[in-house]
This record gives C-alpha cells, sequence and structure tokens, in this order.
C-alpha cells in the first residue's frame, strides 16, 4: 500500500480535536501548498489560508516582507523565506506557517541563483527553520518538489507541536 | 488540436507588453486557481498574486471582507464573493480580481447552501461581476469546475481590459 500523501497525514493529525492551525506564504510554489492542503475534505479544521506572494510589491504590501530584505538579500533569499513564513504566521495568527521562493524557471535564473534554487521556511512556536533546496528538471518538476518538501515541513512541524512537553 | 487552456491564453494575452495585471482571493478552490495560473512560464508579467482566505477570520482580517457581510450574508454568498474580488484588487493594486467561495463538500452544506453552490466575482476598472453555480459532482469535481470557471473569467476580464475604448 502507498504511504499516505502528506496532505492525508496533516488531516489525520489536525482534523477534529486539535487546536494547532497553519498557513502558508507562497511565491515559487504559486498556490500549490495551498491547493493540496485544501483538496482534503475537513482542511478548514487547521488551515487557515495563505497568500500567494508573486510580485515583490505583493511579498512587500500583503506580505509585509520587509523592502530592506527585498533590496539587499532579493526574494528569493533565505532572509526573504524565513520573512515571509513569519509574517504569514502573524497575519493568519495560525500555530505554524509555511513558505516557498525561488527559481521555478525557464526564465529568472542568475549566476548565483540558479533555476531550481528554492528556500523554504517553516516558522511556528519555537522559532523559525529555513532550508535551502536545489532541485532538478522543469518548471512543474521544480515546483512539485517544492510543494512536497513545504507539506513534509508542515508535516514535521504538526507532529513537534503535538508532542507533549 | 484542443484549444489551449485558459491559463495558456492568458498568458498570450497578457505576457510581454500589456500593463494589465491581476490578483485572485480564492475560498472554495484553495489555491487552485493561482496554483494554474503561475503553472505558465513568464505569468510574473501579471499575476501579482492572491490571498487564499480559507477560514472567515482570513477573509475578515488578511482581506478585509467586512464582518457584517460574514455574520449576515455569510462566507458563501454573493456580497462576499464581491468584497473578496474588490478587496483583492485594491490590496494588490491590480487592474483584475477573480474570487471564488461556495461549498465544495462533503461537509459544510445546508439546507440552502448544498454542496456545489459556487459564487465567483471579477472585479475590473468597469465594476465587478457576480455569478451564482451549482457545480455537480465530489469535492474534487467541483473545485476544478470553480477554478475553470474563475480562470474563464479572466480571460473574459483581460479580453475586455485589452480591447480599444
Amino acid at each position: 500500500m502507498d504511504a499516505p500523501s502528506a496532505e492525508r497525514r496533516l488531516n489525520d493529525l489536525l482534523a477534529g480535536g486539535s487546536t494547532i492551525t497553519f498557513a502558508t506564504a507562497e511565491s515559487c510554489t504559486g498556490g500549490g501548498v495551498a491547493a493540496r492542503v485544501t483538496s482534503v475534505a475537513g482542511s478548514s479544521d487547521y488551515f487557515l489560508g495563505g497568500v500567494v506572494a508573486y510580485a515583490n510589491d505583493a511579498k512587500a504590501n500583503v506580505l509585509g516582507v520587509p523592502r530592506d530584505v527585498l533590496d539587499t538579500r532579493g526574494a528569493v533569499s533565505p532572509e526573504c523565506a524565513q520573512a515571509m513564513a513569519e509574517r504569514a504566521r502573524d497575519l493568519f495568527g495560525a500555530t505554524l506557517a509555511v513558505s516557498t521562493t525561488g527559481i521555478a524557471g525557464p526564465g529568472g535564473a542568475t549566476a548565483r541563483k540558479p533555476v531550481g534554487l528554492v528556500y523554504l521556511a517553516l516558522a511556528g512556536p519555537d522559532g523559525t527553520r529555513v532550508e535551502e533546496h536545489h532541485f532538478s528538471g522543469d518548471r512543474a518538476a521544480v515546483t512539485d518538489a517544492a510543494v512536497e518538501r513545504a507539506l513534509a515541513l508542515l508535516v514535521e512541524g504538526a507532529e513537534a507541536a503535538l508532542r507533549p512537553r
């Protein structure tokens, strides 16, 4: 039997009794993380919502990523991923928030930021964790890999938040 | 040959030279409209971003849908769809914005609001148009139909915005 999908695992962990909620802040995945989460009935128990911040102005004006981060580090940077996740967590009042920002391609790459470079961040009650990935393949493959990793981060975050302290 | 997809048609209309932009405000489609739009390379030319406002608090606090609308008409109402689209248009500073709010099922239905009931709105420079649909099928079918109709509304809006006056 196949392992359950990450969105199903989130549902198993969080639907019904838990008070743990999450939100998303997506750039390169373009809404794909939220779409996977909400494909499962009952996701409204724990998914509050998300921002798809595709343009830099949306990252600054809607999410509240500091302009300074965008100007000096760029939208595809660990600092931007961290700010996106932390701002989404605040904005939605969620326990956890995950963010994605990267170069899905085929355009947009630079010498220092190649196609497939994706930063993800998970913000939670114990702080924020940022990851750098280099995914291979075309636009769809990079996006799918980033969505999958974002969902896995949410599963890890949910499991940690559910653990007795 | 198949007709081009709506997201490809949007790219054909808006990528490159045009100054027309759009944003999304999604409830029942959960990010699926944004994900379809951003699956096309070059969509950053015209797609600014979106809000997935799944919880009522997200509709009010992040998008700015008036509490009064949510309390008296409900989240699944023409008034809510209209406010979502208009608020997203303002928030992102876009030419056009499309919204979706409905009952994807299997839960959440009431006697007056059955599974498959979806309101969509398109806000643009000439005002806002709201539609009521009754889509059939399961959660995935209702969501897919709503995504498809939202994309078609954006195509119509883009064509109208490009027409000489």
